[in-house]
């Protein structure tokens, strides 16, 4: 599909697309860069792909180009790999956040060169090269959301795009970045916050110690800790680039809690019984549609 | 260990109670209630024990007597097993709360019985009959909460009771119930609470629809609508009688909510960093403790 990619950062998503790409053939050869000195010896020892010295080696002469950091490192990598593109070269990223990255993105490119921003709806807690592997995205969606361009080679791009992370085994969509950005964060960036927030306020807390906390975590919390375990900078940069849909959300978020808050206080036990049955629901759609699985607890406490 | 012991409630707890009860040994014979006639037939379809017709049959003889209901459920049948308890009987519970239970169930038990009010912290998703299974216990806490009866023989019983859990493979701590209430508010109530409230604000969203939030699941909220499928009349009854410590922990996870608001708001960068940063340690305990798997994802995308 590609003789040459580029992917420039090494963490799980990066690593995984490296190896999904080799596995899958859709690349033959991965050239990556790490702006970690560290993280390119690591990716090298792991055999992720040929390690360049600089982002503007790693994409000279690439037909697709992975901007796979950060959100909040992007503009500085397309600023300096920009010059650097080969004539007819796909650039796309895996930001989990879409209209800040498109527009300030989409200057930088330069005419030759085909910006398409992208969003794999895949991950783990984990981080780093070791924790990439290449069945990430496997059954899971991708989300491409493409600029206005009307040229035809842009569409041709944007299927070629979409035809390589099919090749990795996701499934593609396509929206607009406003509309990514107001879907991921009910569905991703709330949950995220949320459970950042109650980790760090249990840590806090002078009525419990922290040690009885992780000592019956098993009664719910542990959950919470699993997503809050995801790369701190990598979301610092979600909240402060989606921050207006994060907000209103979050807003929403509050109102109800308060609602709830106030039924706990007068004993409404109707209430409470009715939102928690519809809660539910959602469970059993979630599984029918594929999303998790009906496993109980997850399989987790599986009898080793 | 037990002669005979009966189970009132065939849910998942008590007919996990029931399993693990004979699979181990630790009881002979287990008779079992349900007020509902359905969930009798069940029980006694899967073979979990003799089926009784009342309360009062079922505790008839019984050396220990299980109340495996919500709590909301227990006075009523605390008032009607009362009088058919054979002395020296031990009458356990395994509700989430447990001041107002072992307030409310202690003028009820007659004198020649020992009421030791306790905890399992153990359980899925799942409710009913079908979805209990004998290794729940296993390696998991259970808390009892004794109350301040100074008689040997309810020492004795304490000890008893604690090797019974002990024998299903649980590990057995004690604390007084008030100081249970606090600990699970943080650890249990609140995070299934805030469980409860982002999914059923995500169904009530205008912005985005339900087939998009489950169909983008994947990116977080899928996690939390795990814990928001737990049975609705346990959770109800949870939030009714642990009322006080939820409305104080909830008041602090409000507090903590609106500075993150906050901060985003105002795009406090480092703030948002050492916070999550912060969370993600926690973690770590959680894992070191051996209260949850290291497995990314909890092992559930492994390729089948």
């Amino acid at each position: 599909m590609f003789e040459r990619i580029a992917i420039l950062g090494a963490g799980l998503i990066g690593a995984s697309i490296a190896l999904a790409a080799r596995e899958s053939g859709a690349a033959r050869a991965v050239i990556m860069f790490d702006r970690d000195p560290d993280v390119r010896n690591r990716a090298h020892a792991l055999g992720l792909g040929e390690i360049a010295d600089s982002a503007e080696a790693a994409v000279a002469g690439a037909e697709l180009v992975v901007l796979a950091m950060p959100v909040g490192a992007m503009v500085e990598a397309m600023a300096a790999i920009g010059p650097a593109l080969a004539p007819g070269a796909i650039v796309t990223d895996v930001g989990s956040v879409k209209r800040s990255v498109a527009e300030a993105l989409a200057p930088l490119a330069p005419p030759h060169a085909f910006l398409i921003p992208g969003h794999p709806i895949a991950g783990t807690e984990h981080s780093g090269p070791e924790a990439g592997f290449a069945s990430l995205f496997k059954g899971r969606w991708h989300i491409l959301t493409p600029l206005a361009d009307a040229r035809p080679e842009y569409a041709a791009a944007v299927e070629k795009l979409a035809a390589f992370w099919c090749a990795l085994g996701a499934n593609v969509e396509q929206m607009t970045p406003a509309r990514h950005d107001v879907v991921l964060a009910v569905t991703s960036h709330l949950p995220h916050l949320i459970a950042f927030n109650i980790v760090a306020m249990a840590e806090d807390l002078e009525s419990v110690t922290e040690s009885e906390v992780v000592k019956y975590s098993a009664s719910g919390f542990r959950d919470f800790t699993r997503i809050a375990a995801s790369d701190p900078t990598m979301w610092r940069d979600v909240f402060l680039h989606n921050r207006d849909a994060v907000l209103e959300v979050l807003g929403r978020f509050s109102e109800d809690l308060a609602a709830l808050q106030r039924a706990i206080r007068w004993g409404e036990g109707d209430a409470l019984y009715d939102l928690f049955d519809r809660a539910r629901r959602m469970r059993r759609e979630v599984i029918e549609a594929g999303q998790d699985t009906p496993t109980p607890n997850w399989g987790r406490d599986e009898p080793q």
